[in-house]
């Protein structure tokens, strides 16, 4: 198998983007990324998008973004997993240049959801759902979230403040990302004074929905520009698995088992156990997902996260760092664009470009995003060549 | 480069589904696919589709499909490239194979558009164009393709009657394909006399959308089952390419030049020419893309296609035989699901299982799918194995 590199990063801010358009956002990412990548020029364009159709009246991105960031005449597609499409983007990417399909492959996610609020907003992303069986009886990702909550909170016995130590990592690690939407750690207090957003789910257990986009190039390594400036991080696992769509199909709801069966390819392919990365870039969309997720990946036992969360392994100096940009909760989460970003920030943190936040020693990480609850989950090793 | 070949393909009836959801269409196409292929089980699955978001609510459809179509934990993503989109499909699927990540890669086209009617149908299929400078204005894609076909009248001096060719050969061949929306001949009488779409384009100018689902299944030759019952087809070449979203921004929009291009891609992987294909299933949403194909891929001269049409040389007995078992205009044009549509047609006269409709002797396919005025085109060549 060929091994794809990555060429190149870039990022906008995620936030609330009222003056840039879905389009302009996307040129931003891959500009960035392009000059990283030190000039390279893609043949092939694959855009992570989640709602756009919905919420911007705009399907067919991958020729208009390709035509609007001046590379008329690639290849260009959008690929959709609900809110792991950034990451079946990169996985694309990848298979494009493993393939030979493409010698240089672009990711670009990008989302833009502010330009509406409220109703519509929830409504776009109820479609993740099953529309026939969940969103039809009111199932909004929220309220799923929270049934999951309340489930794992009575099966485990685990006090509901416990949650809160995966937000104050966020915000903790958000607070050194210029890029990140919430730049403030919080306290314990802060989360247990915080508002219901779906009982037992408070404000701070929910990830925001945002605008952003990010990119990724990849290639082959002997294609790279002569003078390369950055430590070379390669793909070194990838894997891509579906659960049931709906919660209720499943033998145990609290068991995220696309999650665990992706994990397992990807670290097989990139022959490691999970113990052996240096930091889990994890899908925070709920606390209770990032709880779930550890369970999955074998950091902690079936109902035991909660427990982990509270001794500092998971903070950026503790042996198993999470969310080390921010996580979706403190950096944003701008949908379909989130899996690239997850992606990007991994990558600044393998060749210790992450600043305030850097992981020290950082030589591999893994990286996984889910669309629902882990009813599309998937998941990338990185890997930093040795200098 | 691995060989990527085509172990099995399934279709539904292409019309109006009142009594089954997209899923079960998804489903009844997959299982007729895996059938056909002696019991092959993929690791991933890649859905073509459009407009489920918009018009059935349903996103995420990959996690969907894959569960409610016994294939619980396989990969599964959605892939959109408006009305290429099942060709993008297929694509993928083409390079998840040829990457060695899936062994066994399932590709199904999909769409259900007959549960809305009227502005709703119309307003999604918009969202393919340029939503801020096209939609926004009430260019629709059936008033696009009349602007298309009006300037091509003005400015090849052609008889508006000319395109009536298109339909008429669609509609004889439609007539002999069992899963065909219209199954009846029609005479030059019939087309001249056809109401006004969006004038020049009439009634049998414009495909009918509808419902749909067609499945491919891929793998590499030894991997087939021992006693495969069928004449092997391969992929011979894959490409895909974009050009400007918006007509308005091309030099000349009587080119579709991402078509030109696409074919070259596609023929150079495949070491031949346009001429050394036995057929060309040709995206025929509107006469006028028909017409422009042909000029795109080097059938035609430009302004000169609606002379071939005349001669006999496209029908099935003919040097050229296009929409051989009766293209978007009588099949039906179900979205998502056309491009895979085609395949699976290409693939039935390969094998020589077209019926009344074979082409005799054919060993070799072209199969070429639009997103919007060939703002996208993917085409594909498929070639059989000498017996």
């Amino acid at each position: 198998m060929t091994d794809v590199v990555i060429a190149g990063i870039g990022q906008t801010e995620v936030g609330e983007h009222w003056d840039v358009s879905l389009r302009e956002l996307a040129f931003y990412a891959i500009e960035a990324a392009m000059a990283d990548a030190g000039g390279l020029r893609p043949q092939a364009l694959f855009v992570g998008n989640m709602v756009s159709p919905l919420l911007s009246n705009q399907a067919h991105l991958g020729a208009l973004i390709a035509d609007f960031a001046g590379l008329n005449g690639i290849e260009a597609l959008t690929l959709e997993a609900a809110g792991a499409s950034g990451g079946v983007a990169l996985r694309v990417g990848y298979m494009a240049v493993a393939s030979g399909q493409a010698d240089v492959a672009l990711v670009v996610g990008v989302e833009k959801i502010s330009d509406q609020v409220g109703t519509p907003v929830e409504a776009a992303l109820a479609t993740s759902g099953d529309s026939d069986y969940e969103a039809v009886q009111g199932i909004t990702p929220n309220a799923q979230a929270a049934l999951l909550m309340r489930r794992y909170l009575h099966e485990f016995d685990a006090p509901r403040e416990a949650f809160g130590g995966f937000p104050l990592i966020a915000h903790a690690n958000g607070a050194g990302n210029p890029k990140a939407m919430f730049r403030k750690a919080i306290n314990a207090d802060t989360y247990n004074k915080a508002g219901m957003v779906s009982d037992p789910l408070n404000m701070f257990d929910v990830a925001p929905v945002a605008d952003g986009a990010a990119a990724i190039l990849l290639t082959r390594a002997e294609l790279l520009p002569p003078g390369f400036p950055h430590p070379l991080v390669r793909i070194a696992g990838s894997s891509m698995v579906t659960d049931t769509l709906s919660l209720h199909d499943r033998p145990d709801p609290l068991v995220f088992h696309a999650a665990r069966l992706s994990v397992e390819k990807a670290c097989q392919q990139a022959r490691i156990t999970p113990a052996q990365v240096d930091l889990f870039e994890l899908y925070d969309a709920y606390s209770i997902y990032a709880a779930l997720s550890l369970e999955a990946a074998g950091f902690a036992a079936r109902g035991q996260a909660w427990k982990l969360v509270q001794n500092g392994q998971l903070a950026l100096g503790g042996s198993m760092p999470i969310l080390t940009m921010g996580g979706l909760k403190a950096r944003g989460n701008p949908g379909g664009a989130t899996g690239v970003y997850q992606a990007v920030e991994a990558v600044l943190q393998l060749r210790g470009q992450a600043g305030k936040n850097q992981v020290v020693g950082a030589r591999r990480a893994m990286v996984q995003s889910l669309g629902g609850p882990a009813s599309s989950a998937v998941t990338h090793i990185l890997e930093v060549n040795p200098a």
